[in-house]
Order: C-alpha cells, then sequence, then structure tokens
C-alpha cells in the first residue's frame, strides 16, 4: 500500500485556498484519495483535511512542504502534513479502574488502534501486573496532598523522555496542574463520566443518580486549566431507568466511557480534530 | 374487549404488600394482566402498578375499592384506581412554535394516543387557525409584562372551567407563577429543549452551539416552582456535528422534543409515572 | 443572503479532478463554502459535492456551466450545477395511513423543508380533507386489481403535468409499475417499515413480531423494479421488548418511519445524495 | 447483605398466580424486593421472575421449594428457584478474533459479571497467551472438515467435566452438531455479527457492505439447530456511512458484537431471560 499523508489546515476563511492547495499538491504529483473542509460562517474560519497518495509518479513530500510552508504565510494557515505511517507516541495515566486502560491496551495489542504507547503512569500499583503482561513500562507515581507538585515534576519527566505525542487520562483522577495543560494543550485527553457540561467534577453518577436523569453519557475533551471545560471531542449516552442503582450507574458507564475515550483517542491519532477556540471540528 | 383497570400504589417497602394486594384483586375477580414493582433501597419504598381485567366473573371494582381503601391505610398507601376507558382531559399550551402543538394535534386526532383535548391556550394567535381545523377551542390570553397576574389568573380559570386532568406545555414560552406550579403539581408537564441539567432557561441551543457539545436532547418533566428543575419523566438526545448551525440545532432540536414530549405524555396518560421525591419511576 | 450553488460529481477517480473543478470555481469568482470528497477505492470512483458561493465579485454561474461541461468530458464525469434557490417540485403519494403525509405537509408549511408541494396522489380519500387544509391540489386514483394499468397512467399524467422533480410514496401501499421505477430512477422515494434487507415485503411488523427481533427499523430508499431492493438513503432503528404487542410496534414504527423518511428526502432536496450502482453516498 | 433467590416462572395464563405464589412466599417469611411479570395475550402465556429476600423472619428457601412444587402442578408451570450468591459455571470458546474473548475475561476478571469462568475452548492457539494471563484453563481443540466429529465429542467432553451452566460462543466460527444444540438448548449462547435476521451466515459484513446499508448491528441468541436463526437475546446496532470500507465495519462491528453478547449473556446470568417458543422474555 501507498504511503498516505494527512494535511491538516486551518485559516481564516478567503478565496482560493482550495484552488491554492490542491494545485500544490497536484503541482508535486499528490493525489487527493479523502477530503473534509468546512467553513465556520460565525467565525469565518476555514478548515480542511486532505488524504494525500501519490499520483502515478511519487509524491514529491519534501518539495510539496516547502513550497506549501511559503504559500501558506499569506493566509496565516495554521497547518500540519503527517505522515500515516509514523505512529503516535501516547503516554496513559490511569489510578485504580482498570475498564478504559484495558480497552486501550487491548486495542494497541490487537492493533485495532495504531500507535506506539509508551509508558503507563498511575498513582497506584493495581494495575501494574495487567500492564506487565503486555510489556509496556508502568511507572508508579504516587500523588498525596503534599507532594503533589513533585509527583507531577516526575510524571512531566517520564512525558518528556518518552517523547510522548498524546498524553490519555483513561480515567485518571488527579486533577493536572495548569501548567502541564498549557505545555500539552490539544495533546492531552480526557475521559469525563459525565455527558459535559452536566455534572462537572467529582462523583457525576451520584450527581446524575440524585438528579434522576434518564439517560447518563461520558465525554472525551482535551484537558484545560478550567476543569472539565475544555474542547469537546466525542460524547455518547446510555439509557437508564428507575431499576438502575448507583453501582449499575457506574458499570452501565464504564461501557461508554470505553466506546467515547477510543472513539475520541482514534481520531485524534487520525488528525481527525482541529481544535478552535473551545471547540472542536471532527472529520469523520 | 373487557375494561381495564389501572391500580398505582406506592408506600413504605413493607413484607406483605403483593401477597394483600393481589389477594384482594383475587376475592374480587379481578386477573392481573400486566405488573410492575419496584423497591428503592435508598429510601425504602415501595412502587407498584398493576393492570387489573375480569377474571371468569365481572370484576367487582366497586367492592374492591372499598375493601382496598381500608386495607391500605396501615401500610400508608399512595394510590389510585383508574379505568382505563375514561380518558384524561388535557389542556394544551403554545406559544407560537407549532411543532410540539401540531404534533399532539395529529398523534389525538388519528388515535395514536387517547386523551379528551379539552383546549388550546395561547399567547399568541399565530396557531389559531391550525388548531380550529382539528375543532378543538383556542383561547388566546396574551401575557406581557404588566398583566401577567391577570393573564394566568384567567388561564387558571380556563384551565379549571375545562376540569383538567393534564396540562402540557408543548413549547410555551413563559414562567409559570408558583401557585399554579403547586395546584398541578405532577399533573402539568413542559418540555425543555436541553438535555437537563445541562443548559437551564433560556436559549438552550445557544448555549449548547457555545460549549460544542456533539449530542444535544429534549427533557419532558413535571413543572416546579424552580425553573427546569422538575422530576423528569422522559429524556432522549440526537447527535450534532461541527457542521451543524445554530438554525440546525433548533431543527434537528425540534425532531427529538416533539418525540420525547409525546413519549412522556403517553407514560403519564397510561398511569405509568410515579413521582417520588425529585425522581420519577416509570414503568414501560 | 448570496446565493449558493451546489455542484455534484462522480466519475472514474484520477489525478487532477479537485485541481481542475477548484481552479475552475475560483476563475469565475466562485468561492467554495462547503466540500465533501470521497473516493471509493473498491470501486475507483471520485464522489463530490461542493458548495459555492460568490467571491468579492459575482460568481458567474454560466460561464462556468459553459467551461465546466467541456472540461467535465474527458474525466467522464455525471454532474449537475444546482441553485439552491430554486425549489424542487415533491409529489407526495399516499394511502389511508396519514402520519408520514401529515409529518411532510406540517414540515413544508413550516418551512422546515424547502420544496414545492405540487399536489398528494392518493388511491383513497382518507386524507383528503387534511389535504385540504394545507390547500394542496388532492388527485384521488383508485387502484384495483383489474385496473392498475389505468390508474397507473394517470398517476403518471399527474406527475408529468406537475413537472415533478421527485415523487415520494409516503407510505403508497401499492407496487409500482417498472416503466414508472425506470423513469423516475433516483428520484422515486420510498419509506419501507422495516430495517431492510430484513421483512422485504407486506406485514413487515407481524414479521418482526414473529421473529423476536430486539429492534425495529425503518428504511427510505429509491425505488427499483425490485422490491424493497433500492439504493438505502437513510436507517434507523428503536428498541422494542417483549411488552411491545404488534400494535404497539406499528406504533412506535410509525415514528421512526416519518424521521427517516424526512431525512432521506431533506438530503435528497439538498443534493447530498449520489447514487452509485446499488448503493449511496450521502454527504451531511 | 442478605441473601437473594430469583423464582422463575412461566405457565399458561390463568386467575390466581400471583396471589399463590406471593402468597406462599410470604408464608414462608419471604419478602419480593423486585417483581417483573408479563402476560402474552397471544398466546395466553404468563411470565415472572421475583427476586425473593428474607423478611424480618429468614426466608424458609427449602420449606418454600417442597410447597411451592406441589402447588405449580396444577398450574402446569415451568418454574426454577435460584439462589443469586451460586455463580453459573461457564465455558467460553472462541477462535482466533481476540475482541469478545478479551472483553469476557476482563468482565470476569474485574467482577464487573459475577460467573464462574470454567475454561476456554478454541480451535486455535492464538488466544492461549492471553487466557493463560488470566490463569484459566485453555483447552485446544482443533477442528477440521475430516475430524469434526470427533473435534465436538472431545469438546462436549470438556464440557461436560466442567458441568457447564452456560456455553458461550464468543466469536466461535463453527457450526454446533444438532445434538450439541438440543441437549444446552437455552444455555448456549452466540453472538451473530449482524442484526439479524438481516445476513445470516458467513461474512456479514461482506453483505451489508453490498447492501449498502446506513446501520450494522450484532445480535446474541440462544443456539438452535438452524443456523441463525434461534431466540434473540439482545441486538444492538451502529451507523456507519459511505466512508466506511469493510475493514471499518469489522472494527466498528466489534464493539457493537462486545456489548450486544456482554448484556446478552448478563441477562442470562441474572435469570431474566424466559424463552417461550423461538421469542424470548427479558426482564431489565
Amino acid at each position: 500500500m501507498d504511503q498516505i499523508f494527512r494535511l491538516v489546515v486551518s485559516c481564516p476563511d478567503k478565496v482560493g485556498i482550495v484552488s491554492m492547495v490542491s494545485n500544490l499538491i497536484a503541482r508535486h504529483s499528490g493525489s487527493i484519495r479523502e477530503a473534509n473542509q468546512h467553513s465556520d460562517f460565525a467565525d469565518n474560519w476555514f478548515f480542511m483535511r486532505y488524504e494525500i497518495t501519490s499520483d502515478t509518479k511519487k509524491f514529491d513530500v519534501n518539495g510539496f512542504r516547502k513550497e506549501f510552508s511559503e504559500s501558506a504565510q499569506p493566509f496565516e494557515m495554521t497547518w500540519r502534513l503527517v505522515n500515516s505511517a509514523e505512529k503516535k507516541k501516547v503516554v496513559l495515566m490511569a489510578t485504580k479502574e482498570a475498564h478504559c486502560l484495558a480497552d486501550l491496551l487491548h486495542r494497541w495489542h490487537s492493533e485495532d488502534m495504531q500507535f506506539d504507547l509508551e509508558c503507563v503512569i498511575s498513582n497506584h500499583k493495581h494495575l501494574e501486573d495487567m500492564v506487565n503482561w503486555y510489556k509496556v513500562p508502568y511507572y508508579h507515581v504516587p500523588v498525596s496532598a503534599e507532594d503533589k507538585q513533585e509527583a507531577f515534576d516526575q510524571t512531566r519527566k517520564i512525558i518528556a523522555d518518552h517523547n510522548a505525542d498524546v498524553i490519555v487520562l483513561a480515567r485518571y483522577m488527579q486533577i493536572i496542574p495548569p501548567e502541564l495543560c498549557r505545555e500539552y494543550f490539544g495533546r492531552l485527553i480526557n475521559i469525563h463520566h459525565s455527558f459535559l457540561p452536566s455534572f462537572v467534577g467529582a462523583k457525576p453518577y451520584q450527581q446524575a443518580y440524585d438528579r434522576g436523569v434518564k439517560l447518563i453519557g461520558a465525554t472525551c475533551h482535551y484537558v484545560t486549566e478550567e476543569l472539565d471545560a475544555g474542547p469537546i471531542i466525542e460524547q455518547d449516552v446510555v439509557r437508564v431507568t428507575h431499576r438502575v442503582r448507583q453501582n449499575d450507574m457506574v458499570r452501565l458507564g464504564r461501557d461508554v466511557e470505553k466506546i467515547v475515550l477510543s472513539r475520541g483517542l482514534r481520531y485524534h491519532l487520525e488528525d481527525r480534530v482541529l481544535v478552535h477556540g473551545n471547540k472542536t471540528v471532527v472529520f469523520v
């Protein structure tokens, strides 16, 4: 199979973008095999994702990249060109609950999802055995009220040492310090166990139970400094009835959390998510 | 077809309820054709809905009712026995938006739902023609900031004159005064155009759009004095993408609103909803 | 608001399509405000839908059309350029069941959907009153076993007299003759009351009930000569339990039928559906 | 927590069933904590599931069982009384595909589901390592065209040696011989990777792709001699678009298969499924 490159662009909306981009691709022997575009009229902003393969001649990536970086400037484009064959480096963080971590480990191991799993960081030892079976490094970094700064310094170092492209909070129940949120903005993904903006913060299932809602949900979002308020990537819900007690809610919720996190992460890994302000464009 | 009676009971949970009730039904020649029970352990509360028909001999309703009202006392039961053939009297209230009202009118007219449609009350004239076609009385009761009290006195009188069993706010965009909320508690049904508790109050679609959620919803609930905070009967959602502008959100939302309101009202009309505190038990 | 044109293209996949099309649009002062493309690798076929508005200068539609029709030839393109302001002429056909017809009438009347409603054709008189209220012509064309040919000749004439762009079978329970299927292929839309390919033909709810399925569905598709086998535009399902009797299935199904038909028709009216073989590409 | 017993009954519908059963329970100091009943009018058949705990005095299980078995006879009841604390013995069967097996292993291991996992039987060695980690016996029983009889004799012996209550075909891609279907009828659960009755047999995703459906599904059912035609326990679907290629369909389908199988199995393990003819009553 031929190599596929993903060109992801966002910029102020203007006449001539598509024409400029498609000409440049054609000139460097690229062929557009999948295309998504979106114009946000409220904001006058343009979003694009192209999958580019080779034409009859091989796509001249370097030539294209060089010329495109010049042509992109007058359009004030934010862009990246990604070789889909180069897997992103992922760090998973978890606490005690296994379901999201186990799901992602299995998807990685069975090649259901394509990424390099660098390591797992946890503030507990509960999941170490499971992770060991997959032969993935496991860092136990306890976090307590008094040593939080130290714990996150250590965490940050591990992430940096592994050159992580993406950090996934797979039910990691600690609040991430602001500087880490800023440093990894757009690459730090959380799964929140409620249908945001309902039930922000701790114990969302308890809150949902007390309110008597008829559906519970989960939200995959980028982490920002404001708790549970970052750009939403994906959400889904499941029906609950009066028969569903809190324990059952937690259990039913786990299945939605897994699905929503894996969908959100997949979109991110495939460069389908473009962040704009506090919202996302997701090309699926 | 034989007559069907609905026995709806809630009370503190205790040993012997089912046995007492089923014996009494059997003794008066009743036959249980559909049964739902639920015990709320957190609250130690018992809920029951039976559909009773006649045994080989005719169900002795009056005898049963008399004896049951005595037997129910030591159990501190709240209960009602409803003849399913006696349709509930419904008053619909609307403003300018037609979709929920049109949907309910059509369901009533085509006998998709069973109720007596008493009248429509609206603070505008926009929907009068449509209602006239169905030969249903239409009361135009304008509501302005200064005459709110007067308008709601008039509204209340109309509702009372029609002996309404149920009032449905089919996108009636006025806040109901507290005394009306109290008087018709458990019989005053609203459709809110968001997935509560997200986006309480006005312009929920605007709020949803601004937050960038990936699902929008609707909530059918009983009205209480606290805005959009009453017991939830039914909820549902629909998926939205970045392509969905605010107008499209409003349009997609309309379809969910209709469905959720009609489901919630149907459950109520069939005596399937039991209110307990700020939550509902819905036997479907 | 500026005029919007929809350019819909399908052709064998080839290098240079996007570049050719976008250049031509730019050269005639067009601006692409929404773009969808898809490449079917199995078939090596290319699909595209652009929404084009005016650039700073007005989009030169005629000039574009002229030049494009030439440029399209070497690519063997099937294409159309549609002015979104020109509403499609729709003929609705129904029998006795009101729900789909009532839903579409209401959507048309409330401008929830944009089309010119030419007339309603029915083989019964049941729905005439309702249609009259909307001031839409109603043709009663009875169909009986012996006069089928004559009835469809008359039907065909009415459709032709109204210059129908689209014919919608809103639960029209007669089999359409092959020549009409062929003549209006890709413009003749049916709603089938099952999740096709399950339960082809008559009485799908009976079939679903007998099989004991846990979900029932509806399918909106283009009509072809082979019964219920044409290209599928849209499908959806609703959950049923053992409590749901056949009558209730029919009732629950009605709500799915309405939603699925209105979605499918909307996609068609907005030129979002591209037929390819027996399948559809739906750009939403 | 007090012990919970599940009383599951089905019989011809008759007056006095509830009264007889509830009296007997009360007389033996039982308390009904959750009750479900259903009457199938088409068939005149009665279904019931009670969860019974102790009253202020301990529920006299043996006394109840003895007396009930006599009282049940004139009603021609099929019934069982199950101690919920006694876990069912489960044998899992798989081939090469890991997703359903991995999901059930994780649910068992994390006590998300309550059962005794006896062993895994597979006609391949691919999943042995994974199963070993969970310290669960793994039997490799190859099946080839010529030795089918022998392979299934061996399989049968393993199942019998383990006293299996339930056999789960977690994507076990072999056709089960008729005598095994008969012997374990109502205890042999399969997950079929389509929304039955669509796409019976092999390669359902290929069939779905070729037909161009807009939703794909999965079906959990009891196995009978007729392929993919047994009583359905649970079904669900997921949306697909024209962008979804066959590989993606398989991948999307895996998530539905896992969810549907785990739901169906849970219902079975909790004695919520009553088979009647070729249909099921599922009390959830």
